[in-house]
């Protein structure tokens, strides 16, 4: 059975929903369903997608569920991150909370401006480029988040890669190449804004009958 | 026929792919292909569900067909983008120039922070969050990007969408509750993370056989 891509983000929803849950050991496929904006359907079956959670009719005992979630998502170990490019997207990363409580920690940064390299933001040194391959590999970090400009992108995602990343969040906007067996995500912040013009278009000037 | 929600950000990337042609005058679903990184079916699929855009074996035109999916994409027109929340992130999508070439342009900023209200980023005077809904109104802007703190990200949409705000970009944590007919898309980076670490998890130690 191959499980859709697009039900592992509403893992982590109903992960996050069961962690705002308090002082109750069983939940239920409609109440995740309430607190995610999901169907109840949709809920018993991506979990079913993963095994079977619960009994029917008794709903499903939080604390195991949390931990088979956990580990679906891979987040039942700590991630070390590198960082690529410090600029404001960069900075704004380095801040962002909601990575650490996910167990995601940025271990190194770099960038290419050497007016930045050396300097200390959020506890970390930040490194200069030429630095990348040696630090990625002694660390032996698997997960990359990119956020150079678009013309240097390239570039920088086949360095990690040589290096050893596994994993690349990918937020310039490119649609880089990348071997087999590598996964990349992109974020391509106007693209986003395009779903909501599209709609914005079509409530107001249908282009179809 | 109901056009699947995935085909948007591709017909961005068909765009964009398009954009990157020079001095060639037809363009064809395999080089559209090629460009993207998607299959040729999935091009003619995509393109399928907005019109007869080429004749078989002889390709489409490339001025037609850039003027057509910037109609569909809603980007035959500028747009102004309120913007809400200047920390890190929010003064990373002040610079972002990305939005500019699509013909998005961040026209009002507005955070909470008295020691940021006033001061003046890249050509936009921050207001006070209490001037939301007068600006808003008065501007009669259509879409904001939220990229404020999880714990005021809700009180700050329902008052965007009282406000008048169709379409929103939302970068905080959470999956607000929004009315029908509003646009809403979540972006939460730990969640992307997640899809990365999912698929590491499952490589390295599949959970089903």
């Amino acid at each position: 059975m191959k499980i859709p891509s697009s039900s592992i983000p509403r893992i982590s929803l109903y992960y996050r929903a069961i962690l705002s849950l308090e002082a109750v050991s069983v939940t239920s496929s409609q109440q995740l369903a309430t607190l995610t904006g999901c169907s109840a359907a949709q809920v018993r079956k991506d979990l079913a997608y993963f095994g079977q959670f619960g009994r029917p009719g008794s709903g499903y005992n939080i604390e195991v569920l949390k931990s088979e979630l956990k580990k679906i998502l891979g987040i039942d170990r700590k991630w070390e991150v590198a960082l690529v490019g410090v600029g404001n997207l960069g900075s704004a990363l380095l801040t962002y909370r909601g990575f650490k409580t996910q167990g995601f920690s940025i271990k190194c940064a770099f960038d290419n401006d050497t007016k930045k390299v050396n300097k200390v933001k959020q506890g970390i040194r930040i490194k200069d480029i030429d630095e990348l391959e040696r630090t990625v590999k002694s660390k032996g970090i698997n997960i990359a988040i990119v956020a150079v400009p678009r013309g240097a992108a390239q570039g920088v995602i086949d360095r990690l890669i040589s290096s050893g990343i596994k994993a690349i969040l990918n937020l310039a906007p490119i649609r880089p190449r990348v071997p087999k067996g590598i996964e990349l995500l992109n974020i391509d912040l106007s693209i986003e804004l395009e779903r909501l013009t599209y709609f914005l278009r079509q409530s107001a000037n249908p282009l179809r009958g």
